[in-house]
């Protein structure tokens, strides 16, 4: 009996990640246009402000059960990776 | 112009921001689930052969344009932070 409760709670899992897996690389692909219009104007990839403001947001929307101080880390990481694809994508158009 | 473009591009960052954070609290609450049946089991609650196969499952539907392995890095760290808080729930149930 358990067992089919997990089975059926991680089936319910795997949907989780599936659409975090795709909001995750949508995010990364509007980051992408982001910084393609940033370089046509030469403005700084990173903004302390900006990431602080998005910081604000998730404390203020945060609703558990994660704690806002974890949910911030896990934002923070997918931040970083965004900043190295934009650097990425601007590297491989400096060698075009 | 760009000034615009840009505005737009966040504001859809902001929606995808919230979605993430909802999506993670979500499934926050399915682990925290799993945790109390792994509890009444006896069960360990850290299964690395499942944590493997999400992984993997990550690896064959990635479509980009993050790195495969940056997204394993990023739902690793989700892992961890799921892990937490099934051991907080488990130390609140022992001072219960």
């Amino acid at each position: 009996m358990a067992n089919v409760q997990i089975e059926e709670l991680r089936k319910k899992l795997d949907e989780i990640n599936d659409n975090l897996l795709d909001l995750i690389n949508e995010r990364a692909e509007i980051v992408q246009q982001i910084g393609r219009v940033k370089k046509t104007q030469g403005m700084n990839r990173f903004d302390p402000v900006r990431e602080r403001k998005m910081l604000d947001m998730i404390s203020e929307k945060n609703e558990g059960p994660f704690e806002t101080s974890t949910l911030q880390h896990i934002f923070k990481e997918i931040f970083k990776a965004s900043l190295e694809l934009q650097e990425d994508d601007h590297r491989k158009a400096l060698l075009v």
